[in-house]
């Protein structure tokens, strides 16, 4: 059953209406350009999966090139030197495509303000948890997309480790990081990313500053690009200099307990008790790992006492980490949950 | 009057409720993460100002750190191992801070859907072009904030014009021009750029692609950077080897049509006739400029047509631009509207 199925069923015979930015990737494929925060000139996109199947976007005309086969769009103008009511023009569109529905599958947290206003007297059956579970199993077309976002973070990391010197600093860092990713991918990338040195590591993470890398250092880098629509996830802690003893066994517990969850993951395996397999002896205030899709967090969780059970099709992040006196180290790898145990879609280098 | 000052009046006596990023910026100073898109462990911050001047923002408390001076924060947990339904905690939070309004001002279309919902039986008088407007004038501060991110502006031209090169890629451009940025600026910055070269340039503007500068070439490149909470523009054409005539003249064109747009600019003059003395004999296919703050463009939009006056404490950017065949130029300074005329804060060299 493709996602579009999935969510028909969820819908259950009602117009599914949702402006949640990434329900709206993940049916209509929109991706629309995040690095820049919102954009004056347009209003966030619009999908509305009717319960015959049909599938239109409501978006600027400037973003709704995008979007996948077999969806339906209607836009509004874009940037312009003409005044335009953005807002109302989507809203207009949006509900036209709803008109004369007594009942809609909705998530109300993100629908405009306006259409909610102007929708009054129908029934809005919020959806929105049945939609973050189903975004849990992949389809094909998406694992092809995830794949390919996995080989630009490998480049990302790869970089990073060949750039790590003394007296360099960490926005240099990230600087040729970037670069490496946005080289990769042909094109600029949207990146979350944790780059930290020395004590920062610590703290689990945050962005690059000006600190400059000493000798003996450590650097952990997590890097998240989003390629095309779907977003990948990495993390790798690299030293420069002497590895103190505390370093090199704090290293090998990481990813000792990374290796248990590879190992361990197979369908049925309940995110708890995944979680618990790598948290064990470790204590990282963090979760264990989540799913990566259109969120670069999402569905499954693997958090202490989570009873969903994997399945084929998931594709789940796993980053134990171990944060002692003075400095952290994290190891992530990505995961495909197959048939009879799961695939390693990560390909770059863990050691330290 | 301050910014608050003139949202209370706009407000008339009703508490005003925002979810509208740009406003939620403006009034509370809270500028979030915007790079990576929307967060699965956030929901956009949201404002409330009430009828005695008091500001509160209802934000992730991962989020709330950046609130200005006398904004008191009402907040909701931020990235966390257990499940929070964030929505519906940042619902509670702003329906609380309204409980009792019989009217309140917004702008409806950013609202939250299940705010509006919720307030089906309050009377909802949507004040967004008001708002929009008072931004155009600016405090203090922001000029401030203003100036500070112009200079990252500046160092992000240098550093594109001093990497300019046959044989570097436009995406090799930009790594070294947005690392010269975010080394000005101390951290990662969000931008929206323009880096074009070639016949790219006659598309007005692009994102950088994997296209080698060839000899002789021409690079179009406009660096729009958000430092803090407040938004740079700039932008300058630079040519590689030999300048033909054709450019060289088109590029005296668009100088002389932004040096006319700078003499003139005064308290008094119309947007639309600004607009005309900047445009006159030149047919460029956008807007001759606008403002800028917290939004990259905002009031006064610089159109035909406008009668919009200029008032001290605007800040405009000027983008004159001629577009002949097969290349583009474009130049581009932002300036503050005095009490008797402007200030150029731009301090990028537009020189071919």
């Amino acid at each position: 059953m493709t996602r579009r199925d999935r969510a028909r069923e969820i819908a259950a015979g009602r117009p599914l209406l949702s402006a949640d930015p990434f329900t709206v990737t993940w049916l209509s494929g929109l991706a629309t350009d995040i690095e820049i925060g919102p954009s004056p000139f347009s209003v966030p996109p619009v999908v509305v999966l009717l319960p015959d199947g049909a599938l239109l976007a409501v978006a600027s005309e400037d973003e709704a090139g995008g979007v996948g086969e077999g969806v339906e769009v209607r836009s509004f103008p874009g940037f312009a030197v003409e005044e335009v009511d953005r807002p109302a023009e989507s809203a207009r569109l949006v509900l036209d495509a709803v008109a004369g529905a007594r009942e809609l599958a909705v998530e109300l947290a993100t629908l405009p303000g306006s259409v909610a206003a102007a929708l009054r007297d129908t029934e809005l059956v919020d959806v929105r948890p049945e939609l973050q579970r189903a975004r849990a199993v992949k389809d094909g077309d998406e694992v092809a997309a995830l794949r390919a976002a996995i080989r630009v973070a490998d480049a990302g990391q790869a970089a990073a480790r060949s750039a790590l010197a003394p007296g360099r600093s960490e926005l240099e860092l990230w600087t040729e990081t970037r670069g490496a990713i946005e080289r990769a991918a042909g094109s600029r990338v949207p990146v979350l990313a944790d780059l930290v040195t020395g004590p920062r590591t610590a703290e689990v993470g945050g962005p690059p500053t000006g600190r400059v890398v000493g000798d003996p250092d450590l650097l952990l880098v997590d890097l998240v690009p989003r390629v095309g629509a779907y977003w990948a996830d990495s993390c790798a802690t690299v030293a420069v200099g002497e590895r103190t003893a505390a370093v090199r066994q704090a290293h090998a517990r990481a990813r000792a307990a990374l290796a248990r969850g590879v190992e361990a993951i197979r369908p049925g395996l309940r995110c708890g008790e995944l979680d618990g397999l790598c948290r064990a002896g470790l204590e990282y205030p963090h979760h264990t790992g989540h799913g990566i899709g259109v969120a670069f967090h999402e569905a499954p969780r693997v958090v202490p006492g989570s009873d969903v059970a994997l399945e084929p099709g998931m594709v789940v992040a796993l980053e134990p980490g171990v944060y002692g006196d003075g400095f952290g180290v994290r190891v992530e790898q990505v995961v495909l949950v197959t048939d009879d145990g799961c695939e390693v879609l990560s390909g770059h280098d863990l050691r330290l």
